[in-house]
């Protein structure tokens, strides 16, 4: 079941795609049929279906496909960020690939040690941007700008202090985020807020997958591509803290709410793991690829 | 001009507290009696304050002294943090007065350098916790709880780019932060988002003090005590980046919006500057105080 925001006839909506006729199910159809509430947004959605059982998820299944006579041509919509206004930053992991850790020794302020611990930082995404919209380089600023493919996993319920066995309950599905980097700032004000979140520097989607389509631990290709070429080639399956690890570590404390976000590292083939390093400049278009999930294309302005 | 949110009868207000009388006026009177729309939340309140010109703001004063008679008694209400759910994450400055660098010079993973640059990092606040609200050690996991004074910057309308010049403008007023911290978690995961972010880390209060009642930048004394003992004395005048220079730096690239709320950092005097260390426990009393703001207070559970 893929999930997605989207714009159609000028208007904000969310729906199921189906992949095998690229068709778009808009959600309220779907919703009406099965005499349920509407919901009005992404996290709607999400808390809806989070809390129906697996044989809810298997009628709702059905009804979608039930509707493919009212759907809408992939092609004739505009794709959002499958969450375009998160409630809260984006949560991120820094260094969880170990060849990711190796390539990028030369930054300053970034050990190339391997953490004991998770190591969280935030990242605003107020809009996160979506399929095929442009990043804003911001020049004037920015002179170090880089990409990082991620896997991005989607709570689905409120919860705190998970166990590790039952971490899968709690998340809804997983999409693709670019998290895109100004390496000079992130180095040049220590911690790595600021250089991970300036405007549209959050690229999500194009779908939420949800999790019924993906074993768990997930166990998919992540590749990334600058103008067609292979840059970044590694497995989810290759995380130095794993999934159940992140979400029963970070949620230590910290509730985690339906509709957070958690990227979950990159791998090496970044800009600044060549030497000398290949920044983003102008024009140059970067897909995110997972297995199952999709590919995330932008472009930078 | 003092604004507070608060539950009274059960349910959740927003409106103005006139200090010489210990009255609270709420917005909703307020508003009706100039025959505007009643702004919904703090966010939209500060957003219609905002579109003000001077006239403006000192009509809505007069409406407000006027509704006196409609007054409900500060001691019939529970103040909560001015703004209980912030949209965003809380953005922070560390190592922000030079005494406080001097003083934690100990602490693994926090150089005792003068930082060259502003240093941001992010704190979640969701909800923030009140006046009198408990703080919630988390006594399983956090062995080294510590406080922190802060001046908190409420912003008022969107921006981005600010000149230092301007910065004034885009700022809606002040409140008080107690940057509650996990020294020991802060610098186990090396980026301190997550010591920053345990649930009831961002007490913030009493009020939001609207700018034209303070000097521009603020010269205001600020205080901390435990238990009744002065910890933290110094003035936000002292600010190594002041407020100018830090909204127009972390604008630069980044859009602000109402209501989003920055920490300016924390004077010498916390926990970990006593040696041996002087940490939080269980029934402590922390009071945070701002010259012209009032006295954040809270215990720890």
């Amino acid at each position: 079941m893929y999930l997605l925001t989207y714009i159609y006839q000028n208007s904000e909506n969310i729906g199921f795609f189906i992949n095998e006729n690229n068709s778009v199910i808009p959600a309220n159809i779907v919703f009406s049929k099965i005499h349920s509430l509407v919901p009005r947004d992404m996290i709607g959605l999400i808390e809806i279906i989070s809390s129906l059982d697996v044989d809810e998820v298997n009628e709702l299944k059905s009804s979608i496909n039930s509707c493919v006579n009212e759907s809408i041509n992939i092609c004739d919509i505009k794709i959002l960020a499958p969450i375009p206004y998160p409630k809260r930053n984006i949560i991120c992991l820094g260094k969880n690939y170990l060849d990711h850790i190796k390539e990028v020794n030369n930054l300053k302020n970034v050990s190339s040690d391997i953490p004991d611990n998770p190591i969280y930082f935030s990242k605003i995404a107020f809009p996160a941007i979506g399929q095929n919209d442009f990043i804003d380089p911001h020049s004037e600023i920015v002179k170090e700008l880089d990409y990082e493919a991620e896997l991005a996993i989607v709570i689905g319920k409120k919860c705190k202090n998970v166990p590790i066995e039952n971490v899968e309950d709690y998340i809804f599905g997983y999409t693709i985020a670019n998290d895109i980097s100004a390496r000079d700032i992130q180095t040049k004000h220590v911690q790595w807020h600021k250089g991970k979140s300036y405007d549209t520097f959050c690229p999500m989607g194009p779908y939420i997958v949800y999790k019924n389509s993906i074993s768990f631990p997930p166990n998919l290709e992540i590749k990334s591509y600058v103008n067609g070429e292979l840059r970044q080639n590694s497995n989810v399956n290759q995380l130095i803290f794993d999934i159940p690890t992140i979400i029963s570590d970070l949620s230590s404390g910290i509730t985690l709410f339906p509709g957070d976000i958690i990227l979950t590292g990159t791998p090496a083939g970044v800009g600044a793991g060549f030497k000398p390093p290949r920044y983003l400049n102008s024009g140059d278009k970067i897909e995110c690829y997972i297995e199952n999930i999709g590919t995330l294309v932008n472009i930078i302005k």
